[in-house]
């Protein structure tokens, strides 16, 4: 027979058994912080019909999607889970509860040319909250993000924090109202760009020096959330939407505190805009302080209108999503990530013979049943082969039975990193494991 | 602005919030007892390259899929998880460890026909042990099984077994070797057709009656699980094949009391013979004792060579697999499934107005750092407002904080089912609701 070579397609990513373990337990973390703030799980269809999740039209996602026609369908594979989101809501307007929280981790594909570190399957893991506007929501998100990179461990980070609301109002009292969306976007970008370049693209939107210097000192205002709260007060804006932008941050920051979010987990940052012109209030971006050349982690905002493309219905909402794909190749990439065990079971279990086997079952059907993972391993070989499996795949422990150990009730217990051998009854095992 | 219909493809499945919960409990049922087995998490890209992924040609399959082509890359969706299981153990033969014990949990496409039960879109739960012959293996499968379906609670279930070296070594015995192929399919489909159709089917591959006579009795051959084991060994048969498949049933059955699988859950029958052709050894299928026309729910069995499209290595294994999307359309449409709950969240914390809101979040993050989901209310409406969407949402509590509550330091305990309410003091909340 003519071999095909295995392999899968540029882009696409797959984990051996260790990464995979370790991708998932990050999974976890975020599945279960979510869960916990009473986010309800959603899982829509990766494949929708063109007509509806590319409604809104143009832009730089159509060209980058998996579009096909099946049939008398024309279908494409969703590139992110928000438009999904927005479908999903408009299409059970009437019978879903609102405030509507949910979550949704899934993969999203998108066409985009391959290079290091760019995926064409990626996860995204969101939450938003349809239907409201309490600032509390709005600090309920990064007190999530601080949940979670709390417990990811990869050094301090920072949850950026800004208002929209504040910058269009700043950009009103400074009479560029009518720019604002661009000069959003020329912001987005101050710390990927040099001084000069931003200066050009400020500009070419016909914004004079004094406009562009005012901007600039603007979005440097720095210091302590309280100082950069008191700074913008000071200034006495005349503009209504600035001053409910700063009672916003202001409100939220004060929620953070009743949270227990350390303090020197979230900052102020003038500079914080995002991209997306669809925000409209509180905008936020997580960086690694260890990392910043990641970028943001962890972004998100607040929304006037989610599902205009399906529903009149006005559908206020906010939002967060983690690229986790991307960031676990980063820092896998850097080392902070390792992930030595191939098996979700602590330990193992090896019958050295034959006959050693209905003792070994019986044992480890009792591991099973106290909730413990345990993997039994029943191939015949040599003793020195089975220990070498169990290093390979980075157990703790290895159980090891043999006549010995089944004439006196007890297993012998191998700590796999110390080398070290330990004689347990096997009324007390359990006890042991679960203790260990 | 002209709106778009919003709605998915026809085929693809989604789940109210409530669902969706249920959907996921029993989907956390299978993976918890996948890893506490020590099946180690897989998770391939949904597209393959449709050469690989296709490598095998021919079949039903190919002309279900979702396949096209984009830019240079000819695409396909995966139709099940066994293929790219292949694919990913011969392309990283080198380095992964045997035996393989992985588990996948993901969705898989079809291009059927739709109509009702049918899903073109839908959840396939597998695990497969690659690079082992042991017997002990064939007995794990069913005990997760039977744990499984015992915590899915969905009534009495049976796990029947059987051996296809039985009855190919039955077949071979009474000179059948050369058709056993078609007879092992007309087998498999003997519960779903009648008899006088079985025995044309029969009569089509040149079987006379007496032969046809013989299989029939044969595969009826009944009693308990030993008296099958005896009167298999009392035809003394002289085919080797036909002996080893006998031992190894018996071991299997034997391992199984070992492993504290209930009698009643497991039962030889000889009828069992599973379509697909690959299969060499054991072989499995579990019909819910309530719902038998449902067909099986739990399938697989053993083979000989998974990936001989991609590699020679010779790689044995076993495996099985639940259609959990299937299975959950059916229970809920014959009504066994219910879920009440819209939230991920047992409780609801509501304070009445603005200024118990400090206290609320004080009182919820505490909650959430003892690991229970809550989730904090914070819209400004009545109280009998916040009650109707605490019913709604399906809570079991509702913690209403007033005035007299923050006084107090206690909170007002609503049990949503009764409409009890009790006072409960705030330090001895957690320990309260950990405990209800």
């Amino acid at each position: 027979m003519k071999l095909v070579q295995p392999r899968t397609p540029s882009g696409f990513t797959e984990y051996l058994p260790n990464e995979q373990l370790e991708f998932n337990r990050l999974l976890d973390i975020i599945k279960d912080t979510y869960a916990r703030y009473g986010f309800s799980p959603l899982d829509t269809p990766i494949l929708e019909l063109s007509e509806v999740l590319l409604a809104k039209g143009g832009g730089e996602t159509e060209q980058q999607v998996y579009r096909f026609e099946h049939g008398r369908n024309d279908l494409t594979m969703r590139y992110d889970l928000t438009v999904p989101l927005a479908r999903y809501v408009a299409e059970h307007e009437g019978t879903l509860v609102f405030p509507f929280r949910r979550s949704q981790i899934g993969k999203v594909y998108r066409a985009e040319r391959a290079q290091a570190g760019r995926f064409r399957e990626f996860y995204q893991c969101d939450i938003d909250v349809i239907g409201s506007d309490s600032p509390i929501v709005d600090a309920e998100l990064p007190a999530i993000i601080n949940e979670i990179f709390t417990k990811f461990a990869f050094g301090e980070f920072t949850i950026r924090l800004n208002d929209r609301r504040i910058l269009n109002g700043f950009f009103e009292s400074i009479g560029l109202s009518n720019v604002s969306r661009e000069i959003l976007r020329s912001v987005d970008k101050m710390e990927k760009v040099t001084q000069k370049e931003l200066v050009k693209e400020l500009q070419s939107v016909n914004l004079d020096n004094e406009q562009i210097e005012r901007i600039l000192d603007f979005t440097s205002i720095n210091g302590t959330n309280d100082e950069i709260i008191s700074k913008l007060r000071a200034m006495n804006s005349s503009s209504s939407l600035f001053n409910v932008g700063v009672d916003m941050l202001e409100a939220l920051i004060k929620a953070l505190r009743v949270m227990n979010v350390p303090e020197n987990h979230f900052k102020i940052d003038l500079k914080i805009a995002r991209g997306l012109d669809y925000y409209t209030g509180t905008v936020y971006e997580t960086i690694l302080n260890d990392y910043p050349e990641i970028g943001s982690v962890c972004s998100g905002g607040r929304y006037d209108n989610l599902a205009e493309y399906y529903t009149k219905t006005s559908l206020p909402g906010i939002g967060i999503s983690i690229g986790l794909t991307r960031l676990f190749y980063t820092l896998r990439e850097i080392g902070v990530i390792s992930s030595p065990s191939q098996s979700p079971a602590k330990l193992v279990v090896m019958p050295i013979d034959e006959q050693e086997i209905p003792f070994s079952i019986a044992l480890i059907t009792k591991l099973r049943e106290a909730n413990i993972a345990a993997l039994l391993y029943t191939e015949r070989n040599a003793v020195s082969k089975k220990l070498r499996y169990a290093d390979r795949m980075g157990f703790e422990y290895a159980l090891v039975v043999g006549v010995n150990e089944v004439e006196s009730n007890t297993v012998s217990l191998k700590h796999m990193k110390t080398g070290e051998s330990k004689t347990i009854p096997l009324d007390t095992l359990v006890e042991y494991i679960s203790n260990a």
